[in-house]
Order: structure tokens, then C-alpha cells, then sequence
């Protein structure tokens, strides 16, 4: 059995254990027994059961698994994790469950779960916590590791510095292979994902890198200057954690240097951390897409659910209304014709998914920079054609099925109008909208969808409705 | 200036010379100066630079910069890239843009640029090339890589073996570290990526793992039994990335060991190819949600787009259809109280946007393995829940405001009762359907926003048209 094979089958044991024995839940949720002698021994033997599991898992598991339990089981599960663990657990969690785990710890268990985390993670998870114990948390530091944290804490989320990692090893150029190769025997330890070992000049500025390749390969007596890479890839700690991903995944790096505005060594990142980043992003995009907020797990108590999704419910409610007043100026024209009603949303439907396909288009080119310094007015011609060979062929096509249930070639040649002209509205907003969204600094990922949506089903109400009123009323 | 900004400002300067010179381009394209002289020594210098600039790009930027461009520019940028990088370049566009780029190259041309890719990047292109060419590629290799080769196209693209690197470096387990690093300076180069190499016993069979840090780390003397990793993490070539990229963003991986059944190791995989694994498949989540296929870019041609489009508008139209019949069974209430007619389209799109949040929620806990062990009884109530909830408060408030636009009650406690009953449904469809696609074998993210919105639309005119017949028709 391979080892991930082995860790995931030790996971499902921990929830097998839980989600089958509401008893146990209680029991450790109570933290005193209120069962019969010999129910009690079985409960304390598979206490102990877990308690062993959750010594074997890596705190990624324990993470995984506390977000795969419901409310009770998670919570119950979380007390029987060590304190010494629990920091390391709370950085792999996400944001809406780590608040409810740390809600149910003590301050002093937050200052010993934390004081065990290196600079970086500290940084993280700071922002969770009460804003009262991060003073703590610097007093119970030294002085070199408070200036870290200080500094990592001032950088946005979306930030290089955010993520930075103190933990590297730092080098003179003027020693030899074998020098750098004694001074790692008496450090011991290696940290882990490094590829490289950072040289600088007396003054911390970087002056190369070299990696433990290049140790490994050259004769012992090599000075370092003569085989590091004197023109290393660094980042500056305002830089964006998306840009950097980018060029980690465009140049195949393990780690990169982060330094100030003078070249100074200030930290590296890691592609563990970008790893994190990119899956982060995926799953936000895949949340907003569906009209979900962050901090919405799939576990979370109704009345969480209910006050998480309201809002985007709210303003579809909006919209619609303002569709609905749209038709309402039709009033008179579906009197006369009834079976403008059935069709109307037809019109709408088609416009609103041609008009996602474009803006999914283009927020994608969007943020793989593909517009940057393409031509935007070809861009524009070209959904615009799209559209109007889609709109000539389905329009003609509903046109004839209008035709035929309604046997009014009229009818047939409004509905045909009708989808051509919103699916060019839909290619017009569907270029326009995520680009003005850019232009005037906003993230064009969000809400593009719900705009162009609300265009589409009100345009299409009134080109419709509109048509039929002047062409099909006596 | 660091690199990355360097490297991004010869992107441009390449992008700026090619868009802003439609002459240069048309050069570039005819292969024969169709210029006066004095313009065609300067198209002549413009070429010369853009051929610097290729000259100092990584493959990658220079598959950006093809992606970023439209279809002439791109071509001609294409032209002008030596056959020896082009490789690697194609090994990193998108599958819509490489089809076109292979095209535009002669076999003999196409076999000098595999010819020089490591055995799986050849695979992966393999895929994408004429079938006639894979066995000319084949001919050229020697036996060990020709079988690497046959070995590496038989898997399918979603698993382990399809990324499979053959890059290693292997070592016995009786030698002393001082013989490793002997052997490494012979060898001369260790492959990227290289955190650790594999320990194998005479049968290939692999018996542990030993770090780069632990050579460096330990006396030369130390036998590498003493010191490698015996209980390494490992994969079969079986396996799915998808399970290969969760376990090396939870154990922050660089490498593992890919083995045989028997335990032989075949190859490895590395963080690269788990990068490119996890980008690919955001992008095309984000394409699937907006309804597009792989293999449009955004400057693909007019008629590719409709090709590409085609399918899900039909598919809108075919549900938009039944919804329209649906209405139109109720004609007769239509024609006695149009205000109906304005106020369907809203009971139908709070439904389509609720069942689309849960919808969101369930793919997303079933990607991450969420609902594995968990309880699905408790996350349809769940849902219920927040349907009820969200219902009772949003159907109250149309309800009133029905009722302040057309002074009926009963028409307001129609519209509230139609709105509660199809977010209900919503919630109900929204999370049997992705389960039921998972129980049939399917991929729940593929399709099921379509079905939701198609049962809300209809569910939501039926409820709201039928209870509107049953209690305001005299």
C-alpha cells in the first residue's frame, strides 16, 4: 500500500470512528462521561484510537479532514489534536473554519499553539486572532523574530511579503564549495524546499545564489563566486503573489529570493507557498462564480449559509424586478398577443448565455495578460461577428419554430430580430463591461456576470417586447 | 530591473513591433521583401531584433507571447523562432493554439523540433501530432527511449504516467555518500527538479530515497542506507494527477517515485508538472462555468468561435424551449391577468441563482473530497433549510411588493408561496444532481449548472403559472 494510500485510509478511520458514534462526539464534546461502565471503556478505547491517528497525520491531513466533518465531529476532533499541532493545522485550514477552531481555544492555548510556527505562518494566521493577543504573541518573541513579524503583518494578502519565509540559508562568495559544505554540516538542518543557498556581501545585499546542485557537482576547492548564478530571479515584497506565481510556474522554480528596494536580502519564497496561492485562486474563482462568499463552508449552520448568500440573492431579486418593470410597460401588447409571454423568455435565455461566454472569455485573457497590448477593437469586431453569425442562424431557426407554433410569419420575424439584436447587446456588454471593469481598477471577475446577465434579460424584454408592439399591434 | 520585469519588457517590445507594423508582419509571412529599399532595410533590422529578443526568451515567455497575440502577428512571430526552440515552445501553449502552430510546419521540420524534447514532453506532444509522424518519431529514438516513449502515450491524459519524467538519478544503497558525490561530479548535470534521488535495489526495485540536503548534510564515510528515507511516498503510473497534485500540495513536495506494480521504479513526477496539472485545470473550470470549450483562444477566428459556441447555445435554446411550453399551457391565465407575465421571470431567476450557490458548494466539497466520509442526508437538509429560510424572508418581501404594485393579496401570496416552493426545488435539484452525476460515473461540474437553471426556469414558470390558475382565476 503506497503511503498516500496508507494516511488516506487512516483519515477515513478517524471519520468512520466520529460520524458512526454520536456518543463518542458527546462524550469528548463534554469532556466527562455519561455512559455505563462498559460503554465508557469502548469510548476511551477509541479515543485513544484517534488520539494515535492524529499522531501519524501530517497536519495538512488533520486540516483536510476537519473540513470534510460537520460541526460536531469537527469540533470534537479538534480537541483531541495536541496544542502543539493545532498552529501548524490552523495555517492548512480555510479562513471559515480556522475562526470557529480558534473561537474554541483559550488565549493560552493560542499563544503555545502559536509560538511553536515559523515568522511567516505567524504572520498568517495573525490575522485571525483577536487583535489583543498579537501583542502578546510580539512580546513572547525575540528581537530579530519580532521585527519579522512586524514587517510580514504589514503586507496585503495579495502581497509577496505576506508570504515570505525567513527560514534560508545565507552564504559569503569568497569561501569555497567545501567551506559552505562544512558550515551546512554544522548547521545541521536544511530548510525545507531549498534549491539554493542565498550569497550576499557583508552588507545583506544578495550578490548571487547557489544551489545545492552546484555543490554537489564542482570539485570541493571551487570559490562560490566562480559557480553561483550572478544574475538570480528576486522579487521585491510589495510585488503581487500573482505575478510571481506566474513567473514560478513560467521558469520552473523551487524558491527565489525576496529582497528591498537596494537589493538587500529580506526572505524567499517558495513554491509551496505559490502552490497555496494558485489553489486559493482557483477556489475563490470557483466560489464567486456560483455566488458564493470565502467563508462559506459546505458544513456551515444554516443561519451561516442564509447570511453568507443573501447578498447576491438581493441583487438578483434587483435586477429581476427591474426586468419585471421592463415587461410591465408591455402590459397593453401582451393583452392583445398572449403568446409574446411564452416567448419572451427565449430571447432573454440565449442573450444572457452568449453574453457569459464572451465575458468568460475575456476575464480569462484578462488574467493570463493576454490584452495587455493586444488590439481591443479587433476583440470587440470579432464577438460582434460571432454574434451576428449566431444571431442569423438561431434567430432563423426560432423564427421558423415560432412560425410553426404560432402560424404568424410576423411573430416568426419579430423573434428572429429580436435574438439577432440581444446577442449583439450581449457581445457589445460582454466586451465592454469587464474591460471598463479594468479601466477604472476593479476586479473584472466579479459581479461582470451578474451585469451582463441583467442586461441581457432586460434588453431582451424590451427588443422583444418593443419589436412585437411596433410591428405585430393592428 | 529585476529579471522578471526585464523579461516581460522584451514580451512587449516584440508584441509592439509586430502589432504596430502590419508590413513587417506581411514580411515576415511572404517570406519575399515586397518593399522599397530604404523601408525593407528597415523591416530587415525589426526582424533582426525580434530575433534577438527570441534568442533570449525562455520557451514559456514565448508561448505567452503567442497566446497574447492575434492570428497574423502570431504566425509571423512563429516563423521567426528557430526550429530547435520550438519544442519546448509548443510543449507549453494551449492545445487550441498549438494545433494551429504545428500546422504551419513542415514533418521534417516538426520531427527536428521533437527530436530534441525529453521522452515525456515528446509524449504529451505526441497526442497533438499527425498519427504518421509518432512512428517516424519513433524510428529516430534509441530502443530504451523508444520504449519510455510507447510506454508514456499509453496512459491517458488524467493520469500519472502521462507526466511521467524519466529524468533520474538512481543510486545503491551499500555505497557512502563520498561515492554519490563522486558519481554526481561524473554524471556532470542533475536534472531540474532534483530534490532527492532514488535508491534501487539490482531488480530496479526502489528501496528509498535520499535527499540532495541529506549528501550534504552527513559525513562522506556515511553509508546511504543509514541515511535515505525508507518509507518514501510513492505513485503508480495508474494513479489520477489529480490525487498526485492534492498529496504534493499537503506534504509540499518537490519529487516522488513513480513505480510498477511490483515496486520497480519507472520514473518520477515533479512539482512543474503538478503546477501545469493545477493551472490547466483551473482554466478549464473557468471556461466549463461560462459555457466555452478548450479550444477557443481569444483571438481565434470568427467561424472557430461559432464551431466552439455552438453546442451550448443549442443546448439553452432546447431548454429555453420547454420552459416557453411550459408557459404556454397557461395561456388562458395569461390572457385573463397579464401582470402575470411580468412577475414569472422572477420567481424563475431567484431559483436559477439559488440552485446555482448550492450547486457551487456541492462541486466544490466533492472536489476536495469533502463529502467522502460525510453525511449527505444532513447536506440536503441543509440546503432545505437555507431554502426555507431564504425563501420564507425573500418570498414575503416580493410578495409584498406584488402586492403594493397590483393591490391583489392574492396575488402576493401567490408570488410568495411560488418563490419558496422553487427555491426548494432549487436546493433539492441542486444537490441531487451533482450527486447522482458522481453515482453515474460522470464529471459533476460538466453540465449541472445547465440542468439547474433549465428545472428552476421551468419548475418556477410551472409553480408560479399553476398555484396563479388555481387561486386567481375566477
Amino acid at each position: 500500500m503506497s503511503t498516500v494510500k496508507k494516511l488516506s485510509a487512516q483519515r477515513r478511520r478517524i471519520s468512520l470512528l466520529l460520524l458512526e458514534n454520536k456518543a463518542l462526539v458527546e462524550d469528548i464534546l463534554n469532556r466527562q462521561p455519561r455512559v455505563t461502565d462498559k460503554e465508557n471503556k469502548q469510548l476511551l478505547d477509541q479515543t485513544a484510537e484517534i488520539c494515535q491517528l492524529i499522531a501519524e497525520l501530517h497536519a495538512a491531513d488533520l486540516a483536510d479532514l476537519l473540513e470534510s466533518l460537520p460541526y460536531d465531529e469537527r469540533l470534537a476532533l479538534w480537541r483531541l489534536i495536541p496544542i502543539e499541532k493545532r498552529g501548524r493545522v490552523l495555517i492548512e485550514v480555510s479562513d471559515s473554519i480556522s475562526d470557529d477552531l480558534i473561537k474554541d481555544m483559550k488565549d493560552k492555548e493560542i499563544l503555545r499553539a502559536v509560538r511553536i510556527l515559523d515568522v511567516d505562518e505567524q504572520a498568517q494566521l495573525s490575522r485571525r486572532l483577536p487583535r489583543s493577543l498579537l501583542g502578546r504573541i510580539l512580546t513572547t518573541l525575540e528581537a530579530r523574530q519580532r521585527a519579522q513579524l512586524r514587517e510580514a503583518i504589514n503586507y496585503d494578502e495579495d502581497c509577496i511579503g505576506y508570504l515570505m519565509d525567513f527560514k534560508l540559508i545565507t552564504i559569503r562568495a569568497d569561501v569555497t564549495l567545501a567551506a559552505v559544505q562544512r558550515y551546512l554540516r554544522y548547521r545541521k538542518t536544511i530548510p525545507d524546499s531549498t534549491d539554493k543557498l542565498f550569497v550576499t556581501d557583508r552588507k545583506n545585499t544578495l550578490i548571487g545564489e547557489l544551489s545545492l546542485a552546484a555543490i554537489l557537482l564542482h570539485p570541493p576547492k571551487t570559490p562560490v563566486a566562480t559557480v553561483m548564478e550572478t544574475h538570480p530571479l528576486m522579487f521585491q515584497p510589495e510585488e503581487r503573489l500573482e505575478e510571481a506565481a506566474g513567473a514560478f510556474e513560467r521558469y520552473n522554480l523551487i524558491s527565489t529570493a525576496v529582497v528591498d528596494s537596494k537589493g538587500k536580502l529580506m526572505g524567499r519564497l517558495t513554491v509551496e507557498d505559490i502552490m497555496d496561492v494558485v489553489n486559493k485562486e482557483s477556489d475563490s474563482h470557483l466560489r464567486r462564480s456560483g455566488g458564493l462568499t470565502p467563508s462559506e463552508d459546505v458544513y456551515a449552520p444554516v443561519y451561516k449559509a442564509v447570511r453568507n448568500r443573501w447578498a447576491w440573492l438581493a441583487i438578483n431579486l434587483c435586477t429581476a424586478l427591474v426586468a419585471s418593470r421592463v415587461i410591465g410597460l408591455f402590459e397593453d401588447t401582451l393583452a392583445h398577443l398572449v403568446a409574446l409571454a411564452t416567448l419572451m423568455p427565449i430571447v432573454a435565455g440565449i442573450g444572457g448565455n452568449t453574453g457569459n461566454q464572451t465575458i468568460t472569455m475575456i476575464v480569462r485573457a484578462l488574467a493570463l495578460h493576454q490584452l495587455e497590448h493586444g488590439k481591443k477593437s479587433y476583440l470587440l469586431l470579432k464577438e460582434l461577428g460571432v454574434a451576428l453569425v449566431n444571431g442569423v442562424i438561431w434567430g432563423s431557426i426560432m423564427g421558423l419554430v415560432t412560425y410553426a407554433l404560432y402560424g404568424s410569419m410576423a411573430m416568426g420575424g419579430v423573434m428572429m430580430l429580436a435574438i439577432l439584436l440581444n446577442l449583439l447587446l450581449a457581445a457589445l456588454m460582454g466586451v465592454l463591461i469587464p474591460l471598463s471593469m479594468v479601466a477604472l481598477g476593479r476586479d473584472p471577475a466579479v459581479g461582470s456576470s451578474v451585469m451582463i446577465t441583467a442586461i441581457t434579460d432586460t434588453g431582451g424584454f424590451f427588443i422583444f417586447l418593443g419589436l412585437a408592439t411596433l410591428c405585430l399591434l393592428p
